[in-house]
């Protein structure tokens, strides 16, 4: 039998702090969505009042800012393995030569990271990455593209297009979800208007109905893969 | 002498139609912004009730992306010339090789016209495109990629990804215009936060301190040759 513990002998409640808020904030942002997030809501739900976050947290924007860069830190490390290895890639570890595969995995899992939650990704579109852990991002990124063997000018473009790229997949995926997750039947009314559509005034489109919405996952995969083909090569100069 | 009118000759208020609702939307949005773009305001404006409105559109949501089409119609036919020439291309006209001016041309239209407004590049983030002036866009994106000699599948997923591309670099001009539109203050402060980054921590970005923020619009030329680059090289099989 565990030794009783007086209910004296606990905080009423937890202490606050920013991370505390930050948390409480992620979590009402996933529960009941990002209409519902106001410094109020989060507020209440640790038990006190609105006055009390300011403390810790400028207004609703700095949280989202500081919601997203807390989101960005449990990034986790390229996980090649997840990636089928590209043709003729050797695969040996860090700095052997393997920075392509590291890359794909780095961005697949920023954009998984950064469109779990809504609205972050947007936060993400809007303002240049300043924060410590959306630095940190940036820092593993252009390592590997420094491995790759790039120009200075060329890796500070590249990476600043390939956060672009992330923060616009996952505020895409993460659109998809509000609206009910459902993917397929949103892709399926699509295909619907393009079979209806008149093949005298869009045929381009009627010629590759079959190829417009089609492809599903592989389409992301081969999107990375001209993103980086192109940064190979085009210097910025 | 002009002869006289007599008031009773034309109607007291403008009739109503889709149209009206629209083009009184992007007034009200481009003038008061996105949160004060409500039905009622939209009403308002027409001096009549919210209840008038939903006869010609469903809600916020549809009026927003009507606007959105309607806007996209503006998008003006590629003009080459507004750009300097690719080195070594041709310039004889449509269908005779210089589609890749023709195709920077209409991206670059494209972002002009989406980012103008505030927030309708959000809308088209996160939907596929299947408006008809949306439709148009990506038909003509299309014509230049087939005069590219593109494959069918390669062609349908490119113009999907410059889609994506041109949405995401509106959103984000559109974003920095929103707040105060001071993109040279902006990018001086995340300057200041770059300089004072501790070199062990982040050693690449502070060793690409001079290259992390600058070039201005030649940056966004370059990210577009790196697009259309990788989609040359990368045929989507």
């Amino acid at each position: 039998m565990r030794a009783p513990v007086s209910r004296r002998a606990r905080p009423a409640k937890a202490p606050l702090s920013r991370d505390v808020i930050i948390e409480t904030g992620l979590r009402v942002l996933d529960r009941e969505g990002l209409a519902a997030l106001t410094m109020r809501r989060v507020a209440q739900e640790l038990d006190t009042g609105a006055a009390s976050l300011y403390v810790y947290v400028a207004n609703r924007d700095d949280l989202m800012t500081a919601m997203l860069d807390h989101v960005l830190g449990t990034v986790p490390d390229p996980t090649p393995a997840d990636r089928p290895a590209a043709k003729g890639a050797v695969k040996t570890g860090t700095g052997d030569g393997n920075w392509r595969e590291q890359l794909d995995a780095l961005v697949d899992a920023s954009v998984a990271v950064m469109s779990r939650h809504e609205g972050l990704a947007l936060v993400a579109l809007g303002a240049i990455p300043t924060s410590p852990n959306a630095l940190a991002l940036l820092e593993r990124m252009l390592t590997l593209l420094d491995e790759a063997g790039l120009d200075a000018r060329t890796r500070a473009w590249a990476v600043d297009l390939l956060y672009l790229y992330i923060t616009a997949q996952a505020a895409e995926q993460s659109a998809y979800r509000v609206k009910g997750g459902d993917v397929e039947g949103t892709v399926a009314a699509a295909q619907q208007v393009i079979d209806a559509l008149p093949a005298d005034r869009y045929p381009m489109i009627t010629g590759l109905r079959e190829q417009m919405l089609t492809g599903g996952d592989a389409r992301e995969v081969w999107a990375l893969r001209v993103l980086i083909n192109g940064i190979l090569a085009t210097p910025a100069r």
